[in-house]
């Protein structure tokens, strides 16, 4: 398969198509529309199609599309199908809660590690794992196969850390550091900035408020 | 100014422009050209004259913007010059995690309460707020002028949840549970969908490894 075309919109929108397909598979749905997936997903049915054709388009024949088929095959396309290893940067408050949330492993995303360079913590223990300290980040890195490094320090120490993480063959960086990272083509990198969504929600706040005084 | 026309593409990006600009004014930058924005934020700077033609184009005269002015207009736009007051609701490792994170109050963006439907950890203190019962949701919400509500509860109770929230007068949700959640045109909402961002660096994973097999 080709995907190198596929614009980040569309894959962006993939893991809210593998969510309500786990949906309807865990309803014992067999076979879906995509006029039916259009309503329950409020989405329209030719954007599905268009979606879908970036893959072959999953072979709809007849009536609609086979639930499991597709769900099975949307996973393999994200990756779903294999484990991640993970490593935790940062055991602060938001890294100790992400460690601790279990669905992650549940979808095949298994934390092996954790890190900080807090001195006074290294040694105490999230999920059942030993806080290490940020010298040893490499050898675990290469010694464990860790694919996915997910950052949750302050971003003065962000692009350092990304650094040293690229140079010690890490796959994917899951960026919740609160700055963009500059890392080699071979690593991907995945932003979540919590202050730029809640900024988001508040433009829209404020736009309705506007909108609406009468 | 009449923002009804303007894309969720381009206010997504508002928060970006806002955090480097604010990087920029720290470092006591005081004008900047599109053409210097473009290449410290690795956007055209077509892209970026574009987007702030949307908002009247902040009147670039001579040599570029004025930085400190450019930061405090999008900033209105963002609602920032004002006081947002938030209730998180659900108390476990994430809803802890987010109600801990003090830069949130430099933004503006201040918890006054939180809630969860556990009756083991109710009275308990998280970030200086003792956990509330989700039966005094409603009174809260009116009481004290909240404007926005933080979910981290499990997506099973969200639906719910957020209709309560609604009939109170909720102006905005950020919905960190795992399912979408359906609500009147006075209520917006920001989903974070961390599993799905996490599919999506996956898939990014996937797709670098399946083009560079040799």
């Amino acid at each position: 398969m080709d995907n190198k075309d596929i614009s980040q919109a569309v894959i962006s929108r993939l893991p809210r198509y593998h969510r309500y397909l786990g949906e309807l598979k865990n309803n014992n749905v067999e076979r879906i529309s995509s006029q039916e997936l259009s309503m329950l997903m409020k989405v329209t049915a030719s954007q599905i199609r268009q979606d879908f054709n970036n893959f072959g388009g999953f072979g709809q024949q007849g009536y609609g599309y086979n639930v499991e088929f597709l769900y099975d095959e949307i996973g393999k396309i994200l990756g779903m199908d294999r484990t991640h290893n993970m490593i935790m940067v940062g055991a602060g408050n938001l890294g100790q809660a992400l460690a601790n949330y279990m669905n992650f492993a549940a979808r095949g995303f298994v934390f092996k590690g954790i890190f900080d360079s807090n001195p006074d913590i290294i040694g105490k223990k999230v999920s059942n794992m030993e806080i290490m300290p940020m010298s040893e980040l490499e050898d675990f890195v290469i010694k464990n196969d860790i694919d996915i490094a997910v950052l949750t320090i302050p971003k003065t120490g962000a692009p350092d850390v990304a650094e040293r993480l690229s140079k010690a063959g890490i796959k994917g960086i899951w960026n919740f550091a609160h700055v963009d990272l500059n890392v080699p083509d071979d690593v991907q990198v995945e932003n979540v900035h919590l202050s730029d969504s809640l900024m988001k929600l508040s433009y829209n706040i404020n736009r309705y408020r506007q909108e609406n005084i009468t």
